[in-house]
């Protein structure tokens, strides 16, 4: 067998992180985790650690890690909202799993030259966040950078123990909601990196939806406490590639129409004047924090009119569970169109 | 008044992180961080922060961010043993507040460039001491990094919820001990460093000491269950610095005696042979590890008797709790001599 066959039937050795990639890595590490499986319901896999029981209740546990250049630029984002997005992203892990969130941890690293007054802003958004949840920072760490700005924030929060909502629980037939917009991050994300040629100030509502994302606190702690989703997760990696978490965990498959995709009137316009397609925006996209649930199809109209009472706004019914895996992507025109693999890898270029 | 004077007389206004310093910076951001106290024993002051109660029970979190060239020489460390420190750290301020570790949190941010051998060999480290101690790994983050390598690991803890020992409950006339040695972390740093002209293999547990430091587990749960001691805090900032923070949050005095400082017999050596004063880098080191406790007199006895039954190490009484504020620190003369300001400051070079 010559060399060069040889080279191409083998797989490639990953050699850099870049090579494994982010879920790769995260695959090879998350083995041998559990030591002592007592008070552990809920371990890497989730949006969210559970631990308990302790009384009725659970506590959830996440985490996020931003780092300078990769999650954020500093020259183009107010520091304020920075802090903001570093704290909420945290927020959406806990609604995601119909949790409160309670107390935060923050750590950050910073060079030793970083102005004491951006450092403050970076608090002072933060700050603003937890106190517009209730949330308290009761620890962290700071170290000093050789280069770059890099924040860790863990979150902890609570939920009965019997009304936690996991990715695992989705079954054939159930009904996939969104909660909140889809795309609209990516949109402004590319209009600040001067990918569209669109004047930041002429769009607001996208750019808004990148630098300050709303976490659905109170929308996530409204499922939990209602019991009427089986499955949910934050929008985070993009659309298709968080339901196809929920389809990985729960042994499914999941089929979404086109038409049925919310764009908002400001996306559409974008797309329109720019010819981007913004479709693609809100299918891949990512960092939306809107929220994705399976609900059975007996609970739809609960479940539509309680969050439009409690928050002034209906989910949007997007598609359904199906048997088989993966996510379809069924067109205006009813036949399948096949998806780009999706979502955001930070150790992909 | 001319300008010359008016600079002096004013106080230097912090531009950058590295002019407010690490401790200024934390003093800084560390206020209002409290919006719903329903739940909180303990916020930031502390080695952990203390949630609760849950039935007899109470949840201890602590963090620690480490960053490249700044904690750790991943050229002259085993990767290995920099994600064993990585998590010793944590598990030791579980201890000093005799608490029990059961949950490790693990978020990294590393170049793209970075080896996965590399990767996978911290991740054994951090493994290992995990389960060593019976600590699961129940979540985290990954990110890529633009330069270096930074890991940030949360543990929480459990302990009874009468049993924490806060550094807050230190009473004049009790006595100062200290479980383990002092001073051998710095020696084993300085001579990686070749700072001291050493040969590495000469001075193992030197070095070990710094690159691989034992928490002290077992020591801490023994003593928060005993309920022998008032007050306790690890030996991270230093031995001086770290009674400061006692003294500090105890409203009281310290005074320490040279002759009662213990030091190991590797430590002693190499001070004879380097010239070296080992006896400041027991007071003044940093990254011991070991656990200061404050014993009202009544318990030395039993407190002694306990930790040498149990660990088969008796605790060293070190000096005692006076009125007063800060440390005072007695030579062998009986004099009182001076100490230069102590203590690991990350954000001054």
């Amino acid at each position: 067998m010559d060399l060069l066959i040889k080279d191409r039937l083998m797989p490639k050795v990953p050699k850099t992180i870049e090579d494994l990639g982010e879920f790769g890595f995260i695959r090879s590490i998350a083995n041998n985790c559990i030591n002592n499986p007592e008070g552990v319901i809920q371990g890497i896999g989730d949006d969210c650690a559970v631990i308990g029981p302790f009384g009725e209740k659970v506590l959830l546990v996440t985490t996020d890690l931003l780092a300078e250049s990769i999650h954020f630029l500093l020259d183009r984002i107010p520091p304020e909202h920075i802090g903001e997005k570093a704290i909420a992203v945290n927020l959406s892990d806990i609604a995601a799993m119909g949790g409160v969130p309670r107390h935060a941890f923050v750590s950050i690293a910073l060079p030793l030259s970083f102005p004491v007054d951006v450092a403050n802003a970076l608090y002072k958004g933060i700050k603003g966040v937890c106190k517009r949840y209730g949330v308290n920072i009761l620890g962290g760490d700071t170290s000093a950078s050789p280069a770059g700005l890099f924040i860790n924030i863990v979150v902890t929060g609570e939920a009965h123990k019997d009304k936690v909502v996991y990715r695992k629980g989705a079954s054939i037939g159930e009904i996939v909601y969104v909660c909140g917009t889809l795309g609209e991050s990516v949109a402004g994300l590319k209009i600040l990196k001067g990918e569209i040629p669109a004047r930041e100030t002429q769009w607001p509502s996208l750019i808004l939806a990148h630098t300050r994302p709303r976490p659905l606190v109170e929308e996530g702690s409204i499922i939990g406490t209602s019991g009427l989703a089986s499955a949910m997760i934050d929008v985070s990696d993009g659309l298709v590639a968080d339901l196809e978490h929920i389809c990985e965990q729960s042994g499914v498959g999941a089929e979404i129409r086109e038409e049925l995709i919310p764009l908002s009137g400001e996306l559409a316009r974008l797309g329109e004047r720019y010819h981007v397609d913004v479709m693609e925006y809100a299918l891949m996209g990512g960092e939306d924090y809107c929220l994705l649930a399976a609900v059975p199809p007996d609970n739809a109209v609960q479940f539509e009119g309680l969050l439009e009472e409690k928050t002034g706004k209906r989910p949007t019914a997007i598609g359904k569970i199906t048997r088989g895996s993966g996510v379809r992507f069924i067109g205006r025109d009813g036949k399948q169109r096949s998806l780009a693999k999706g979502g955001y890898d930070h150790f992909l270029k």
